[in-house]
C-alpha cells in the first residue's frame, strides 16, 4: 500500500492536474484474440514493461473461443482490452500517470497480437 | 449470458471491425472525488444511461479521503475512472460498442462531479 500511495503522490509532481499519456491501440488482423490466459499474461507483461503496479486483473470471455474483455487496474491507472476474434480486431487502451510511460506497453502487445495493421493514438490527459 | 452474447454479436453488424465511440473526459475542479460509494453509483448510472450491461465493477481507494481508481466492465466494453481529490481532477473514459452510445454517459457524470471545466474528446475506434 505504501508503494501504491507513493505511485499516486509522485504523479502530482509535474502538473497541478496530474496528467498522463493515454494510448489507444486499434489492432487489425490480430492473433491470440480468444486466448484469455495469453491475453492476461500479455497485460501483465505490458504493465511490467512500464514499471507499473497491477492492483487487480479482471477478464471475461464471451463463450469458448469468443471475445475477451478485461482490464488491469494499476496503481498508475489502467490497461483495458476488448477483442473480437471473429473479425481479428482488438481495442486496447493504456493510461498511466506518474513516472510510467504508457507508450512502453505497446511493444509487448504488438509482439503477442502480431497485428497486420496497428493504429496508435496518444492523447495527453489533464 | 445470452444477453451478453447478444450484446457482443449485435455489435458486429455495422462494420467489419466493430467500431465504437471512445469518449475521454477530463474533469477539472470536480467534487465527490474521494467518495467511493458515490463514484460507484455514478458509474452504474452512467452505464444505465447508455443501456449497457455491467459485468463487473472494481474500485480501489488510495487511503481514506484519497483518490479512487476503478472500472465498470461492460458487456459493451468499459467505463474507467481515476480521481485526484488533491487537485480536483478526474479522468474518465467510456468505450462502448454495439447499439450503446457512450456519449450518453456524460450527463450523469457531469451531474455528479459538477466540474468547473470539462474537456471531452470523442474518438472512433476500429
Amino acid at each position: 500500500m505504501a508503494e501504491i500511495e507513493q505511485a499516486k503522490s509522485s504523479a502530482a509532481a509535474p502538473h497541478p492536474y496530474l496528467p498522463g499519456l493515454h494510448v489507444l491501440l486499434d489492432l487489425f488482423d490480430a492473433r491470440g484474440l480468444a486466448d484469455q490466459a495469453g491475453i492476461e499474461a500479455t497485460l501483465r507483461a505490458a504493465a511490467r514493461a512500464c514499471g507499473a503496479t497491477v492492483l487487480d486483473m479482471r477478464l471475461h470471455q464471451f463463450g469458448q473461443d469468443g471475445g475477451v474483455t478485461g482490464v488491469a487496474l494499476l496503481a498508475e491507472s489502467h490497461i483495458s482490452i476488448h477483442t473480437w476474434p471473429e473479425t481479428g480486431f482488438a481495442a486496447v487502451d493504456i493510461f498511466m500517470c506518474g513516472a510510467c510511460d504508457s507508450r512502453l506497453a505497446v511493444a509487448p502487445l504488438r509482439d503477442y497480437f502480431a497485428p497486420g495493421r496497428i493504429d496508435i493514438k496518444t492523447i495527453a490527459r489533464g
